[in-house]
């Protein structure tokens, strides 16, 4: 029987209130030897409100009210008693110390989720997206992880594991049967199902990159030659004085970050240090980030001072794209109000970050490729557990495919299969460890 | 009819749950609109509790609970819906923003609390006790003011309001058989009864001092000539390093002030300047600090190098004695580590910030003077304001007092009884102005 556990649900601070869960087979008991109001909590209905002051040691800790949640039917499954007092930390401190005298120990970090999941409340696909809600830095992010969480996701994964076992489970049964030589299913059938399950599959742990984008933001390096207007182009584009700007080239040492928002989408702008040789040390150690920064990036501004010319970094802009093959690289031409003379291509911008001339058009494009680099996520908010889980569905199915080509036992490809449906089972929760549960829960804050 | 207002009840950031709040006519009918649970949330009865979706342009928002209560048994006497979200600032808004295109507005700063005023949920000095408890700094703050929220105080100011009304009424009544000569009740007793309300009056009012020793803390200044080892002591009081230390007298300029909490009540330690005469002009406007902080301060350490000799600040301490009349100064002996041969004395402390030799005496001493100073405080931690009030309260009483003595006439004896009544019902809010309301109001946050 777990013991009745309790933390502060909502964010600390000053507020007009402050929530404290309490949750455990206890819960109701405990919170009655505190509050004092019309009726006893012990005698209310589940899911009722009820008001009255919180009394500890004879003295009024504050006027409260306490939510009824009886097991079954509360987040965790277990009785819940959830406590709103006014937003202070003093009263907080207060109701919890005297919560724990009466009985209720403090609660880790996800310990209430976990509760739910042990209780087959949420399964754990709904866990995991209850923390990218929480830690939601986009619209898109936040709801995909909603939709998630509302569970229209977890039935469909159970489906196609369904389908997997009974392949399995066909196959096993075969081999029961085989001095009969019985085939339940034909080769060709069972080939193709497996190839479909492995292909969406695929298609799901391809979205793994969009998710990372949508939970930690669109990553956009700004690189260039010393003085080509890097961090003029960082301020324009925050809309305020972050980095220091200067006419002396290597004013940037240090790599910097900040993030602005495009169409709900957290796009996080990194000013980097200029790309050349130098014998300054601390500005060497600045330009050893940059290729790190750069790697990380989803899209790389190549920034070219057009006032040198208009081929000025076409060298450094052909070293980007041979060192980082993979990422997209824009070129983008600053300082358009020193430029004397130059022609516009179509596909390369043409900008002033000093004026602030063309900046709306390099935030639409920005805008335009964080939307495109989402857009494929789409019921699931992927994370790098459940990712390594869909590549190792993938492989196992691979596997058996090849088996099933090559005719081989139906011992060795069921257990492909066999190990295929494992997998998906442990992204959804229906196989679990502690170790795993230990790992998901320690990325929630306490009072979840 | 006032409209439906929303905003976040909780603190912001991330956290397990969040709550917004909506009230007005419209509340229940504004969250229908996106709420989508078993049943209606206007079918719903008072106090209960609904788990659904919210949903937005057909998008999940996020899964919550919405707790309904209806008018007039709500917080604000209005109708109200809480919806708990996940404690995701993406979230909030989100919601926030589709309530408001539902027809809510986003709410003020105190407008909850407010409209519990208008409504007649809450008197003045219980608004004004929430904001206290939402502030408190100190556990003893906290449940004063909770006492006072719980509403135990009010009656009693009420009961004396009506004495006095009694008392104005008689008078007037007197006045209207003025020809008949009837006396409804003795000058003597009348006067025993104005003088009864004076005193209690006054002696609350003489709470207001301790009252913001609890709200703000107990102010502990450390005086010292240069190099006593006055940051020494600061450090060692806060058990860690915050102000630099050095042998170069004048180290400190700024003052550095910092809290520490003592029996509950948070102790506020201000390290201070150096007094001596000095040429260095950033050290003179260091040392203009310290009587300001001396100033404010309930407790003036005036810190001795004993390793100098035990009368070296005699003559700072009769100095600060003498500047101060009215502050409670103590002589605290440093640097016994340093020092040869000494006698101590009963009524002075003897130690080694240093060394941390005495410091916990000096803490205890500290932590009994906090405690005597808000011993005063029994059921109601009364602002600047009441004070005040109250203080017009005496004052027209001693006003009423004398010219019964004198003999006055009765229409000018009920005059300034009619006032004092009138500001005894400005403290409660039985008489209010809207000026009052606003002042009061604009010290909440948002979502109170």
């Amino acid at each position: 029987m777990p013991d009745t556990i309790t933390a502060l649900a909502t964010a600390p601070g000053s507020a007009g209130i402050s929530v404290i869960r309490i949750s455990g087979q206890d819960a109701i008991a405990i919170a009655d030897k505190y509050f004092r109001g019309k009726i006893e909590l012990s005698k209310a209905n589940t899911h009722t409100i009820h008001f009255g002051e919180f009394v500890h040691n004879e003295k009024i800790i504050d006027t409260v009210t306490a939510a009824i949640f009886i097991a079954p039917q509360s987040y965790t499954g277990e009785n819940t008693v959830e406590i709103s007092s006014h937003g202070s930390m003093i009263v907080v401190d207060e109701i919890i110390n005297a919560l724990i005298a009466g009985g209720a120990r403090h609660a880790e970090p996800g310990e209430f989720t976990k509760r739910a999941f042990i209780n087959g409340k949420l399964d754990l696909m709904q866990v995991e997206a209850v923390a990218d809600i929480i830690h939601s830095t986009s619209v898109k992010g936040a709801q995909t992880s909603a939709r998630q969480l509302a569970g229209k996701f977890t039935p469909r994964l159970a489906q196609l594991r369904q389908k997997l076992i009974d392949i399995a489970s066909l196959l096993e049964l075969e081999l029961d049967f085989a001095d009969e030589d019985i085939e339940f299913l034909d080769r060709p059938t069972i080939i193709k199902r497996m190839e479909e399950t492995r292909d969406y599959c695929q298609t799901l742990a391809a979205s793994f990159k969009s998710a990372e984008i949508l939970r930690s933001g669109f990553f956009v390096g700004i690189a260039g030659y010393p003085n080509s207007g890097k961090s003029t182009l960082f301020n324009t584009l925050l809309e305020r004085e972050r980095a220091i700007v200067s006419e002396i080239p290597g004013t940037t040492r240090d790599y910097l970050e900040e993030t602005i928002i495009l169409n709900g989408i957290s796009v996080r702008i990194i000013d980097t240090a200029g790309l050349r040789d130098t014998k300054d040390i601390i500005e060497i150690e600045g330009i050893k980030f940059v290729e790190s920064v750069l790697e990380q990036s989803n899209l790389i501004i190549v920034l070219n001072d057009i006032s040198q010319s208009e081929n000025y970094s076409d060298k450094l802009l052909k070293q980007i794209e041979k060192r980082f093959p993979e990422h997209t690289a824009i070129l983008v031409h600053n300082k358009i109000d020193k430029a004397i003379d130059y022609k516009e291509k179509s596909n390369e911008l043409y900008i002033s970050a000093k004026q602030g001339k063309g900046i709306d058009k390099l935030k639409g494009l920005l805008a335009v490729k964080a939307k495109e680099s989402t857009d494929r996520i789409d019921d699931i908010l992927l994370n790098q557990r459940q990712a390594v889980l869909l590549g190792q569905v993938v492989s196992s199915l691979n596997s058996a495919i090849e088996a099933s080509k090559a005719e081989l036992d139906n011992t060795v490809i069921s257990i492909d299969v066999r190990q295929a449906t494992k997998s998906l089972g442990e992204i959804t929760g229906e196989i679990w460890s502690e170790e795993v549960l230990n790992n998901i829960f320690s990325r929630f804050c306490i009072g979840k």
